[in-house]
């Protein structure tokens, strides 16, 4: 089994975007914390495939924003904006048709937060929902980091230095996106005139995948993830652990498919939806044992994870190919966030020589 | 007169540095919001006359600051970087001694600005009192832009980018001085290594001057100042309506010196110290009318004022040698603020080509 099919997955998120014109563009990006994994797969890497023929799409390695509660581990940002890289490359994201770009070598990008930290209140941060529930998951309350708090200023800058129309996003994002509008449109009135661009928050249909062990979030820091960079046996021994359904004791007993990651990830995964079916069927009426499941399901994974980790390991030998192709795409989405910054600095008044 | 003796000024302000060793870095500078007055020449503009020989000085002209609550007029901001910067050149800052520079003309510490974010907590930011302060003056309460609480950050970014271990400030700016070092002391313990160098505060004896109307501050919204730039008639209608001693009714009552703004100013400014002692000695004991004191106090501006004043409108007729020299003071700092960046951004592990 190769990559999905690019008109299966855009005409599924397609449906979602309120006007998808075509060459719009998009800005969509990674915190480089970690090597990607199914769940990045599922959310956003298979999409973004299918984007770079019809839009023009930013790809963002948020380093500087990682650092936000990374400060103390520096080295893992630098070493996991190349490991993304190439989990990028390796899933089929082509950097002639995207531009992939590391955050914090473009200047710009903190400038335009300076600015638009003066055109948002401390108590309209406060309220922000994504901010809210992020501060009380690290429990943080009052000892947040500044930078923390100010991210969604810091978030606009980099939506509004490309001028992205369309931000792929979960939806519990979309408050963030609302608050970059309100930026945007706070500046325009100042500028009396529409220099920066309102966007939209595209929703994947396929909401969030579950890790192996039946959690919500599939995260590293929980272990219960399946990189995409997984070797063969690590497959194997992710699939065997994976969570299904615990009141299935026996194989006659009848299975429930409810919060069943077996079946949670062949629906996502498995080309032949027929055969899913009927072993849908098979499943809750009884007589289908769980080990034949995850035989079918590492059988899907092995298949889809074997050409990417090929062209992963492949493409890991020549570090200085992916340096290049990332100073080149950071340079050219440079020139665009410069020319945006230059904008908003002169409808400030900044411009003097 | 002439600008007052250099060894006069430093002699008095060197005392309150710990160890003012020559050739230290000096970062200083102003809001430009509006022209200089007599309250900036006494708390600032002479003492940088005085530093520009023995330190290496840095002076801002801190126009993206200035927009944290002027982002409704930014015009009168970019206006007052050309006139605070002829007020510097006609008091007699040298910018072949001392670096002049327009902040937001430099990137790098907007840059830092960002990074040091992450540094420094929302509570702590909340409780540094200078902030505090200044949200109460404004009536900001809880609606304040995200850019105020965050200056700190901003002014951290300022001093550090330059490596200044002076900075001359008003007491009350104490505790900012004492936020930046917090920031710096954090950073080059994350960095393993002393990249930024913490800063000592340089509180000049003289203090404040108040305003003509008694007011203890002196502020062009207060309309109590004198501009560097004043015209002579200008000047004489300021000290005419300068206030004195509310209970010196006849001249022969005996009059107050204490808040008697016509005796304050004469301290300030007068160069004949021995002749205005037996001034206020006449004064007190009674007999001296205000309109004598007025008279000379009326006087000793003219005459320090006048050159001040045709070197201001000489320099005003070649806006193009201004514009140049700003730049170039401008490009000389930023290539010390870039080199500063490449250290943190380093230490970060943000450097990759």
């Amino acid at each position: 089994m190769s990559l999905p099919e690019q008109s299966e997955v855009s005409a599924e998120v397609k449906a979602t975007i309120a006007v998808p014109t075509k060459g719009s563009t998009i800005l969509t990006g990674d915190r480089p914390t970690g090597p990607l994994h199914l769940g990045h797969f599922v959310g956003s890497l298979r999409n973004r495939v299918a984007y770079q023929h019809d839009y023009k799409q930013f790809i963002m390695l948020a380093d500087a924003q990682a650092l936000t509660d990374n400060m103390d581990d520096t080295n893992k940002v630098h070493r996991n904006v190349v490991e993304v890289a190439l989990d990028y490359l390796a899933v089929g994201i082509d950097p002639t048709k995207s531009t992939i770009l590391i955050q914090s070598q473009i200047p710009e990008l903190a400038e335009l937060t300076f600015y638009y930290l003066n055109l948002v209140t401390v108590a309209r941060l406060e309220r922000n929902p994504t901010v809210k529930t992020e501060i009380a998951l690290r429990g943080f309350e009052r000892d947040i980091p500044a930078g923390f708090l100010t991210y969604p200023a810091s978030q606009a800058a980099d939506i509004s230095a490309f001028k992205a129309a369309i931000v792929p996003v979960g939806e519990d994002q979309i408050p963030m996106i609302e608050q970059t509008n309100e930026i945007v449109r706070r500046f325009n009135r100042l500028a009396q005139k529409d220099i920066l661009v309102e966007c939209k928050a595209l929703v994947p249909e396929i909401g969030r995948l579950p890790g192996t062990d039946g959690k919500a979030k599939m995260s590293k820091s929980l272990g219960n993830t399946i990189n995409l960079g997984a070797t063969a046996a690590e497959i194997t021994a992710a699939v065997k652990k994976v969570y299904t359904d615990p009141l299935h004791l026996r194989v006659e007993d009848p299975g429930h498919l409810e919060g069943n990651v077996a079946f949670i990830y062949l629906d996502a995964f498995d080309p032949e939806k027929d055969k899913l079916e009927e072993m849908k069927a098979h499943y809750v009426r009884g007589g289908l044992g769980d080990s034949i499941v995850k035989k079918r399901l590492e059988l899907v994974l092995q298949e889809m994870l074997a050409p990417i980790r090929a062209r992963r390991e492949e493409l890991a030998q020549d570090k200085g190919y992916i340096m290049q192709m990332l100073k080149e795409g950071t340079s050219r989405a440079r020139e665009v966030a410069a020319r945006t910054t230059d904008e908003v600095k002169a409808a400030l008044g900044l411009s003097y020589f």
